[in-house]
């Protein structure tokens, strides 16, 4: 049992691939992992929004998560969405992964009931981390209401972190709202957030967050990166405006299906354009305009 | 392989009891289901909004429904919610149900992403029919945005009736939006449509609506199946008064635990007030507050 790390720096949702038949895709999903830590990401957030995670059964993440591991990849570095609408899965989900070692947790509150009390968000996520009974878990709050609705205020994430202060160490603030990200850093100097978008990195950067989780890292990575590893010189300015601009064009479509494109394309991969249902994939004239977007742009996709 | 009977009247989203340790409590589950028969409910809504099905597995849901199966309540009497937000849930469960012979399915569209277009929930539905490929499944589309944010649009009502005319055969609409249940009836004149709440009973059956669901009848079936019956007399509008005063009493109280604490206080057993997290239960004040409105309503919960 080693001491779990602290997550910083650059983090990837991952984008989850599915066969024709639209289940899971371990194979490819591995390959994309080890690609991803290649390209220099600091960290995996395999089961987020971006990865089609609430169109999975809670088996199968679970099976994921172990194809990851068994395939050599360093759980260390893995933070796996556990948060369901359902207390026992959320449970089950963040057992399972401290059982295999992940670095941290990256959880949605319960985000059926609405409206739902402050007290009623504390009692669920304080429900979890009693009944997973485990000093080595450590929680990163996943805000997003954009999706969610359901989300996080300062006045729970306040009562959370004076609960539980070794187990609730982190946030993604995927609010889209600086004003919030900033409000938390704030409040709470001593936690590790991570804007949801690299929109917010240099800034966030500068206002002490840890780095950011972010989309787009699954096809851009490396550039996120160089920005965070050069956010104190001179050529931090440009370089956000670089990746900012990347992350426009891309977001000007539906996102997931995107990048799943993107990585379809200039992987010549066609598979890797299947999403579950309710998303949909691009259409021909979108992924044509998308392509050519990229391609005046200079994008290319490391091999 | 007996044909699926089409639901009418009154139906109740049941319940579900929690034990001490806040796991299922299927015993006193099963007598809820039997004692809501005998009260006169036209069917059993398990597994909705009410239920906190939501905050259930999968794996809980299934077992609970065997309970019932195992125990003698009759499945033509089941319309479960199998609507989960992972499409691999969604089909399970609902082939499960299926397979118990239940007179139909209760079906949420998939509701964390958003937002998300018609096109992706008709794939997400045409896609659980296919996967379950079964043609005794019958479907009651489930539309409650309040709730769920995500519903169903009359052009997806319509695309999933034509394309599965004899599977997609009814819907709950608890929008809370008269003109909305209006539309449907109009529109969709051999739809079965239940208002979500017994308010639009009786303005529902004038308008075609088959009959209503509503969580109010775990503790006043009787009253709501009188109003069924005899929606054609003189008495009507005087039964429909009643009815809809006793409701808004309830509905002033968070409404999953006040109907939990109104059975647990009129049966003397504690237990029925247990709620999973995020929901919360009443507090002394609000009980003592709402029991004493009951009871100056004369309000009695039938042996």
């Amino acid at each position: 049992m080693t001491e779990a790390r602290l997550f910083a720096g650059v983090l990837s949702p991952v984008l989850t691939p599915f066969k024709k038949d639209l289940m899971p895709d371990a194979e490819r999903f591995v390959a994309h992992c080890r690609w991803l830590l290649q390209q220099g990401v600091n960290g995996l957030a395999i089961f987020g929004t971006t990865s089609e995670a609430n169109s999975l059964a809670a088996k199968e993440r679970a099976l994921l998560l172990e194809a990851l591991v068994n395939n050599g990849i360093d759980p260390k570095f893995l933070m796996p969405g556990t948060g369901c609408c359902a207390l026992t899965d959320t449970v089950r989900l963040t057992q399972h992964a401290v059982s295999e070692g992940c670095g941290g947790v990256l959880m949605l509150p319960p985000f059926y009931y609405k409206p739902v009390s402050d007290e009623g968000i504390f009692a669920n996520i304080a429900e979890v981390i009693e009944r997973v009974g485990d000093e080595r878990l450590r929680i990163y709050l996943y805000h997003i209401p954009p999706v969610a609705v359901v989300g996080y205020s300062l006045a729970v994430i306040e009562r959370l972190i004076e609960a539980y202060p070794s187990t609730v160490v982190g946030i993604k603030d995927s609010s889209g709202d600086w004003s919030n990200t900033e409000g938390i850093l704030k409040r709470f100097p001593d936690l590790a957030v991570f804007p949801g978008s690299e929109v917010f990195l240099l800034q966030g950067l500068r206002a002490g967050a840890a780095g950011c989780i972010t989309a787009t890292a699954n096809v851009n990575a490396a550039a996120v990166r160089n920005l965070y590893d050069r956010w104190q010189t001179l050529e931090a300015d440009a370089l956000n405006k670089q990746i900012t601009t990347l992350r426009k064009t891309i977001q000007s479509y539906p996102m997931i299906p995107a990048l799943k494109q993107i990585i379809a394309h200039f992987r010549n991969d066609p598979a890797w354009c299947a999403v579950r249902p309710p998303l949909i994939r691009l259409t021909d004239a979108q992924t044509q305009s998308l392509i050519a977007d990229l391609e005046q742009k200079k994008f290319t996709l490391a091999a």
